[in-house]
């Protein structure tokens, strides 16, 4: 039995920022998305962060690829966001979930090594078993290996952007098929270049 | 009736970064550090985030003071960071809990003015009511005449620094006092100086 009030679409989005740290930030995320394409997600800039919407694949494809060509000029930059599926009312944009699922950057991606440490956070909202869905997922980025430690408040993973960013990806949509309408959140912040000593 | 297994401290905690969109990122942050006293928290900071735990009080306060300090030097700095409480089994660190009251930078931060652009979000984890838990608290922001507008995922504060982490503290605190027991984070990216036009 469903509440006839809620939206029912399953759109993914992901509101995010990519910090640069360099006098040449703007140059270097102008640059990064230059080399986007972004046509299968609906996506939104404004004076704090940006917005992208669509199937969870583009979603990923499209993040995971705006923070690689930023990272790969060897600055610092991070990226900050939260993706976000099932938020109750949630259904516009949805014309973009007829998308194909061919992802249009990761061959791009791809030939791009970047060494990344990263901090996640997975909130299940309307789940009474949330403690649950965190544990598994944590587990299933252990058994990617991807998994280093358990901090305060967030999880780490430690190594290659396109495996890190996997083990995100599949962690968020795990969560997100505990129930069919399920509300997840998940925060994550991805360094690359930190010129601290890591701490893993 | 609660469950033996569930710690019960209502010790507050935020894991956060300073990002300063400069090639001095470094000096930036160590100087904010430098005019902050955090000896109220408990305090860690690794390659990726800063994690500050304590009273609630002491945790604006201190991360305010931080973000204050970096953001009056004119660069571009942003904070983006999730403020948590009620979180399971989390209790270490409990001592910090009777400090008392008085904070130990308003008095250095307040003198600083700073416009920012705020995104937040709350997520009442362990509450079927959550999403009136949200709306009743994005209305405290309203009253307080720094909510902007509501965006995909996220609510807009502007103004005064000082006025929207007041916003951000109430926010957080009457949320998390919706249960003796609840589990409430709140994602918040703060951003000052950006050259990006204001888009509110
Ligand atoms: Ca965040």
């Amino acid at each position: 039995m469903k509440g006839l009030s809620c939206g029912t679409s399953r759109i993914v989005g992901c509101r995010f920022s990519i910090y640069p740290m360099a006098d040449n930030f703007v140059d270097i995320i102008i640059g990064a998305l230059k080399e986007v394409d972004t046509s299968k997600v609906w996506m939104k800039t404004d004076d704090v962060s940006t917005c992208v919407r669509g199937r969870s694949e583009h979603v990923f494809d499209v993040t995971k690829a705006i923070f690689t060509h930023a990272a790969k000029t060897g600055v610092h930059v991070v990226f900050n966001g939260t993706f976000s599926i099932g938020c109750p009312g949630d259904s516009e944009g949805d014309t973009y979930m007829s998308e194909s699922d061919e992802r249009l950057n990761e061959e791009a991606s791809r030939v791009e090594k970047v060494e990344v440490a990263t901090q996640f956070a997975l909130y299940p909202l309307n789940n009474p078993d949330y403690m649950q869905v965190i544990a598994d997922q944590v587990g299933v980025a252990a058994d990617h290996g991807t998994f280093t430690k358990g901090v305060h408040y967030a999880s780490r993973l430690d190594g290659d952007v396109h495996d890190v960013f996997q083990s995100l990806e599949e962690a968020f949509v795990n969560a997100s098929k505990t129930d069919d309408r399920s509300h997840v959140t998940m925060t994550a912040a991805v360094s690359a270049n930190s010129p601290s000593t890591k701490d893993n």
